[in-house]
């Protein structure tokens, strides 16, 4: 199985996550850079998450269209992908996503979106907040072309995430694995955030250092990543796609003992 | 299969779709009008949403009396249906529910209800709250006559959602599929600005331009449209009952390319 | 099929219902006077709500004994039913629960839980704190005896629920089905509360006068009461038990129509 | 079956209920200790609790490493358990995890989590919050040491439950059967306690003698705790996993009768 058919799989299977896990319904999608040509995209033909097959999957360039003839509807929203991939030669993959607990922070602009959970350091210590209409006034709210798309590819900058003003939030990161994990740990780091601000008193916020040590510690197949990934895609009745790595997760941590012992 | 056919088994199909998102549970409606007979609408007998067959399904006329002899019970309420249909010649479907995130707003009447999210700009810049005891007093809080319905239908005006104080909302729309969407996403708007206002701060609505923008984007059998339409029905677990409309759903973007491209 | 016969089938639907709505969870009991002889009541024995069978149901007397030979154990706090039913010869059936949205209401004693929305009337204009320690000083605040059961009961009055700090609540009603649609909606008219709450201004709570009308348009077998007990016991996967009343639910309008209209 | 046949297959029980009643999900963990040798437990490989099959239980020492060869990863944060049964022969299991609702409780410190309703009362009077940053700096937040794991061990002192900023926490009980009960309605005190305290006014805990009072009435294998254990497993659908003690739960209640009464 080529590497191109195995990315494709997984795509398959980050978009039944996403879904089982509310990050996206109807709407909402994931895209994956060709790792055989940096300047071409994977993402799903217009359709939502939960129901596409690998037939559904098409190749896009950094402008945002097809590469090969293609009759299917595609995503209205498919340049936020595009000017991500075109402006972070860093980033492998792109989710956007209208996940319902992270709308507040896009509306109500007084209050950051900070990693207060361990889970949600990798959304960064900053996660700004790109509206639309600064630039472009009354729109219909979508990222319907390069332009739009640029600029919140700008807005977005080096960080992680942004969130986009009453619409969802745009998250990029250098696997596919690690942007899934990090869009489904966003809407519960939003509540965890939310919640404590009820409580009120201070709150403590992750530290630059301890967002930091996380990062260190976490690459896609590292065996922890591993773990989510192999759940998620079991809840979402995909386990049968997994493709294991080929080298299987590096076991981290000596814990080989002499039979002796 | 006629037109009636395939409205009848949209309808099974919105029904269950608006059990499925916990928009109706064993209470809530949802109807069509007649395409054949604007003066006469269908909707089930009296059943929870999530039991209705085909059979299910009675013909009214804008006094909400049915059209055929029909010995099994009717809905109490379905003089809210016959009341927007009467006064609205624009109306196509119509649902009421009890969605329970919509309620607080019909009972803290000083915060409105208003459109803070993308998806929730098809309810419309006002939401109006309807008391039925404003002019019936005490009553059982039902829409039971058509003298209480056409009070309501005068309270909506020519508004897409009015909230009925202490009972639910009354939505209506020019297709069944945009009735359905918009049932769907109200509780989802209202959640959001329940929590930017617990958030504190500012709170940024959609502006009217950005409504008008959106309205003039989508139509019932767009492929945006379509998809959560196709989305939700599979869900539902009646994927089997879609009818592609005749003309598949009009590519709206010219994605055709050049084979030599 | 005697009438028993029915009554226990009824009350494992009862069970089967409040455990898939999220009224109860391993914990938790619901119970029915005997028709036949009002000093005997039916319950099952100490077992989860979703796991009952009718070889579960036990009869219990007025003081909350087994009036036949019986090994099994018993729920601890079978005298909250044993009590109830003693001092209230109105009610045939009961329910205890700990239903987690109502939980706030019974430690914040500072706000009263009120009916907001319509499914809400049934718990009444008042709906009383039982605090076990305002008797009986530090227990396990489990109801275990009669004398703790009759003061609950006491205070229940002649209300239909009454909450229990730190605890739960006790609902009574004039029939199983009814007993079980109070106890369903009573979390959620609570939700509506306390987020109408959190909007802040004004609540417009119902009316005396609101709550009254919707007493007298119920009885345990009108279409709309059978309407929810037939959608909830579907939904428990226990439709299959269902028995019909042996007359169909009136039909409570005149919806009858001469072929010649 | 041996003891310890009985004791992994009970373990493994626990991680699927865990991961049902969303205490769990791809992380968090469930140990044991080895009855027959109390300086080893059990606990699972480096797995989603949900997905973890009889073969993927290790045994490890009191230092966190295993006793026998095992090439497969293990958890980074075993040492949390490690610890405690180092530091505690009183406990008998140990819970991590990050179940969500608890996680403002860690965040905000201002608001001691305390126990509001009886089933949150095995939390004990006083929930420690425990700060990694507070004695290691800036770390990956996660408990990777012996030196960590003793610190939290330290701060949960004799306690049933510590929490962990931004992270999690830790419970620890007699049994595992407890261990499970009392992380699962962790959350849900944690939830009535927000929510009352959302209401206002004066909130009424549990008094040190109600917590004494039920601590004094439950044992593992009581009836009451055994419903429980016996519904959790069978919604998690691992029923036919269960293991009856071999003496059937103590009938803790005289209602043994005479036929002749």
């Amino acid at each position: 199985m080529s590497n191109v058919d195995t990315v494709i799989k997984d795509l398959v299977i980050a978009n039944r996550i996403l879904a089982k896990e509310d990050v996206v319904d109807a709407y909402g999608h994931v895209s994956i850079r060709n790792p055989d040509n940096p300047k071409h995209f994977f993402i799903s033909r217009s359709r939502a998450p939960e129901l596409i097959e690998r037939d559904d999957i098409v190749e896009l360039d950094l402008g945002g269209e097809p590469v090969r003839d293609e009759k299917r509807a595609l995503y209205l929203e498919r340049f936020i992908h595009a000017a991500i991939f075109e402006k972070r030669p860093d980033v492998m993959a792109v989710v956007h996503a209208h996940a319902e607990d992270i709308l507040p922070f896009g509306i109500a602009k007084a209050t950051k979106l900070r990693p207060v959970i361990h889970s949600g350091s990798f959304i960064g210590a900053a996660v700004p907040v790109w509206d639309i209409a600064d630039k472009f006034g009354d729109t219909n709210v979508l990222v319907t072309n390069m332009a739009q798309g640029r600029d919140l590819a700008k807005c977005l900058g080096e960080n992680n995430v942004a969130l986009m003003r009453g619409h969802g939030f745009a998250s990029a990161a250098r696997s596919l694995i690690e942007v899934v994990r990090m869009s489904v740990y966003l809407p519960r780091n939003a509540r965890a955030q939310m919640r404590a601000k009820q409580l009120g008193g201070k709150i403590k916020y992750l530290s630059q250092g301890e967002i930091d040590a996380r990062n260190r510690g976490y690459s896609p197949y590292s065996t922890e990543t591993w773990r989510a990934w192999e759940y998620w895609a079991n809840k979402a009745s995909c386990g049968h796609l997994l493709s294991k790595p080929e080298q299987p997760p590096e076991n981290q941590h000596d814990h080989k003992h002499d039979h002796k012992k």
